[in-house]
């Protein structure tokens, strides 16, 4: 499989540059019968898109989706789906004095060492443009796992630089003038008058963000390698900017005892979800929770140090229009994340147990009283 | 590409349960040339084996291997690798009392409902035994990388619970009666101490490795999904118990500013390594530094809630031979799954871009004047 | 891997429908460093493209290629390259009359068990039309192909039905008013003759084609099952109406004695190539002979029996625009379908293979004195 | 994936060396709760073991098969079933005048010029040894396809050289004293006879081998390259010594007419399977019909002119313990691999389409007055 695919039955392969012509995927092994739009799509990438709020880039991109294939008179085939964005608010001269260097913090050197070419403007193909496919496939995967098995999948920002952001409710996030995907609307304030301050000083911040699927089934994922929470580490990480990632307990699990970490079972269900939904590589019927560490973004205004192609020591700094928190707009994207990853998973499920017939009877994911670090989301 | 199986050049196709006649693996793509005999594997699975010291499982398994395809007269054909390992110490009846009840804290539900079958015999598939494999075919990666690349991969204990273990010396880890992977042989009775301790208490306890290579090229790594980092992640999350995975700054890139964590460059090199070698998912010549969380062993003594098959709420404990800290071990296996995951993109790397000519003089990774978490480990 | 993609690492994902609003492809793996324009593509979709003589169907199709990502400044970068083609002449009202039957000898009935829909338009995703994006795909491989290695890739049609056409001259394929693809322009007014009588009958016929490359390095092909020769056979029989698949002596092979088949080595070369170019999966440095067999066209005007969606008996003909014998525009196709076979494999071969030192000095592929089927076509 | 692997979910990773310590291979993927013994897979193996008649090579292997995993208490679990065959008839000192020399008509310089190295024991990694591992891994396929879907899967050879032998019943394949899986009791005279007098005159002759698989549901198979024939050609031509592919009525499609090869659908049936089972490559309910061409051995008592490692010109004849006629054995590798295709697409369909209810009532494969070339077999 080819490094701009992801997935082994659920496959999206993606392609497009920051300043080409266009971006775009092509989605292969969805379901038949699926209701599709490209409204389904265009509210997702909405909720991603650039220019929304003084918080994150200006680039206007209107992200406006078109279905090529897959779909006809509004179910999908199941043939494959290709998703068309074009590129319009491109402004290539912005990165005409950069096409010599190599910025901090970005993958130019990397692309440069390894091709012997690369499309400088805006980064090209490593440019965070390309995580609006992600949102655009992931689109799909959300609506089917929502009609077929009834999974609600959402992320929230958990903490903003220094600023921790305790989780009131999921309606939170939802909030007319949250700009933060922020679960906690009182923390509002606080949160603006921090990245106003950080972007006066033209620096960045880093930012994490959790995420949590309902209602998979028990019994998703794959020993020993593609486990689910591999594979969920692997979408995670294969966003830009991720530098961690963890499912339940995470590296708090470095300091926990087998008493306090490993989830006990009763007839009503899990009494606690320190697992994240996830033991032995395979989905417990809880909610999966997992929770990734995104890097302050690469592109300031401050000054800094670099090399250029003649191997030349230059200083540089960016006047681009560029997220100070690249964190913020992530949210949509990690959701999108883990829909393709749980869908992927759900038809390789199906593929090998379809016929199961398991005589127990399954237990409910956390019992009445069990306890997880942040209540399940509705649909 | 079937669960089961890690890497798309450099593949290893696992198998085996813990009680089973055998486990092993079929390494497929490794390059022909290759100098190998059984004693280059046998040497790291000694290093993970079990029964070596009083702080893990006192199962006695001598973990021979037996190299059946792919060697002749000493030197690999290109041909697959079959490697296999005869299980010896199996005692199931061990397990014979806990066939139809379901461990906290262990795939036991999960299988059970995914497959309406299991093998319950020291949890079968899911049990850490598997990891063997993971060591043996690493070590065919791990000879590769160095004698073709100069690749030199170690990992590390930093933490054993509450206790941090600062970085003394890489020669640390090898000292006499180190039993814990240590790099640091100061801290080695207070780690026996906390550990007697917990023996004794019956319960366990988490850990964090830190894993570095140093010697990768710049340029290792696939946009977008397959990045370098997100399939680092993939196969770290795919080790039993691992619950968070980092790369560089991991999730202190929360609280950093770009300023901090983008690292500048200069003609001498890399003036830090807070990215951990990684930019836009392809190696940036730096070393690669990775991190990860691993849970506390979930079979303690202590008594625990559970179900059995009917559904009925059961008490239970284990007192079958467990590592008190899965931690301990884990170590080897850590170096193994880096290792085959750069082989892996090494292949990958040079498939598509083996006639790249790049006129750019390359940067040393980092500068002689740079900063780094850890000392780069040397051959 | 999903079922609509080709290739290990150059990888073909494609997508569209006849009738729907476009065709196209993302192509994974291309080196970069690769000059490629539209026109490079264009040429050879020109060489597919209906309408261009009076034996093939007269629907108007442009084909007009656009590059949407993976190329910078006239050259591939290494990232994904996709390819659209607008559909222009649909005239999808040419079908609402089949919507509820079942064409015989068409994929119809098997996409309506399988997906439950289906859509009717001119075959959907099962048309002929989506042989367009192999051509365009095929292309950029041919390019790589024969700069990268000097390997030249040509196809010719051997029998047209009854009739079948002695190979004269490769220049004869391309000769003016050659609507066959036939290797040998003394034979056209015989072909012409049967098409035009054929057309007037109302029904098709079935025809074999030839594919040779020459310049292929000796090494490329994997055992045991992705062989270079079982990879072609896929490719080819992936072909729409293909029923057939010989490499080199192929079912003659049946009658012949080793004495006949098996090729005798010389220090210049092989003494003959009944092998058709592959051992043992391996490519032999000969030149690779692939021929293929193409069913007549179900799409005939003539009267044929079927059923529809209620399950009943009905008649049935076909009124749209077809080929009378898809054979005739196949041969593009073809060489299309070799050439991202074999670049796949020239790619797989030096990612493990890269640093091999052969000592023996390599032979010619067929000596000065060997005999071959067809000569060797020239760049 | 790797060259030595077939199969997308029911994945098959073959290894090992005619005269290493074993062959074996891995199969993940496999349904649980099939009923799974070694006997179930011995009875195969007997059927392809060398030494049972005089007309085959004379090499002894017991060909006892052991399972390594993946089934307890004889049922499989779901996890990978490892099987590993011990090499017992090795004489690799027959080889060792070969050690230097390039055998005609094998894969030797093709390896050597590849690898840079070879195991030239009996073709190594190239013998048709491995064809053993197929057969093992077929009978599990076989077995759930039978179980689980009433799928009977017979070949038999169809012409010996020049006897083409008309398929008389599927009883007279299992007659005793049939040694050439000869549909046809009444022609063993003649084939007897034929092949005395070859295996006198040092020669080897070519086969042709049919098969049929009856209960195949309607479809299966992936458009449009994934087709069910294209994965059928793909692994028949991975067989050793296969040097043609067809599907249905093959190359005679041809000179067939729309009207001739297009086959009529009515409420009871198809009227005819000219398709062979498979339109646009997906399953039309039909039996699937293929027919593979099988080379003459190459390893001939004959001279032959060749080369050796120094370049020279030698002359060389082979004195191992070969088949004159290779495709007397073939038999059940192809029913092999025909049943490992078919249980990869029982599973890839599955995947994606389970949810599927197609309202059509579906129609009997072949109607009662239908026309097939040969019978379906019965179970």
């Amino acid at each position: 499989m080819s490094g701009n695919s992801i997935g082994t039955l659920f496959s999206v392969s993606s392609f497009g540059e920051s300043h080409g012509p266009a971006i775009g995927c092509v989605i292969d092994g969805c379901p038949p019968g699926l209701a599709l739009t490209e409204a389904d799509i265009q509210t997702e990438l909405d909720r991603r898109k650039p220019g929304t709020s003084r918080h994150v880039t200006q680039r206007r991109e209107p992200d406006t989706v078109e279905i090529l294939s897959g779909v006809f008179e509004g179910v999908t085939t199941g043939t494959p789906i290709a998703l068309l964005i074009r590129n319009q608010d491109q402004r290539s001269k912005d990165y005409s004095d950069i096409a010599d260097t190599f910025r901090p913090g970005h993958a130019d050197y990397g692309y440069w060492q390894k091709y012997g070419i690369r499309d400088y403007r805006g980064g090209g193909r490593s440019s965070a443009r390309e995580t609006a496919v992600r949102v655009a496939a992931g689109a799909v995967a959300r609506k089917w796992l929502r009609e077929r098995h009834g999974i609600v999948i959402r992320a929230f920002m958990s903490q903003l630089g220094p600023i921790e952001i305790p989780f009131r409710a999921w309606d939170d996030i939802d909030a007319e003038g949250n700009a933060f995907f922020a679960p906690n609307t009182d923390m509002l304030p606080e949160l603006e008058t921090y990245m106003d301050a950080l972007r006066k000083s033209g620096d960045s911040i880093g930012a994490r963000i959790d995420v949590v699927a309902t209602g998979v089934p028990v019994g998703w994922g794959e020993p020993v390698y593609d486990r689910l929470d591999a594979d969920i580490a692997y979408a995670m990480m294969s966003i830009n900017a991720v530098k961690g990632v963890e499912i339940g307990a995470g590296f708090h699990s470095v300091v926990q005892h087998g008493t306090e970490h490993s989830d006990e079972l009763s007839p009503e269900g899990f009494l606690s979800n320190e697992a994240g939904g996830v033991l032995g590589g395979i989905s417990t019927g809880q909610d999966i929770l997992a929770s990734i560490a995104i890097k302050p973004t690469s592109s300031i205004r401050l000054d800094r140090r670099s090399i250029n192609k003649a191997g030349e020591a230059v200083h540089m700094h960016t006047e681009g229009r560029h997220d100070p928190c690249v964190g913020i707009r992530a949210t949509p994207i990690v959701e999108a994340m883990l829909a393709i990853v749980l869908m992927d998973h759900a038809l390789r499920h199906r593929a090998q147990n379809a016929d199961v017939v398991c005589p127990t009877p399954k237990i409910a994911g956390l019992a009445p009283n069990g306890s997880q670090r942040v209540p399940s989301p509705k649909a």
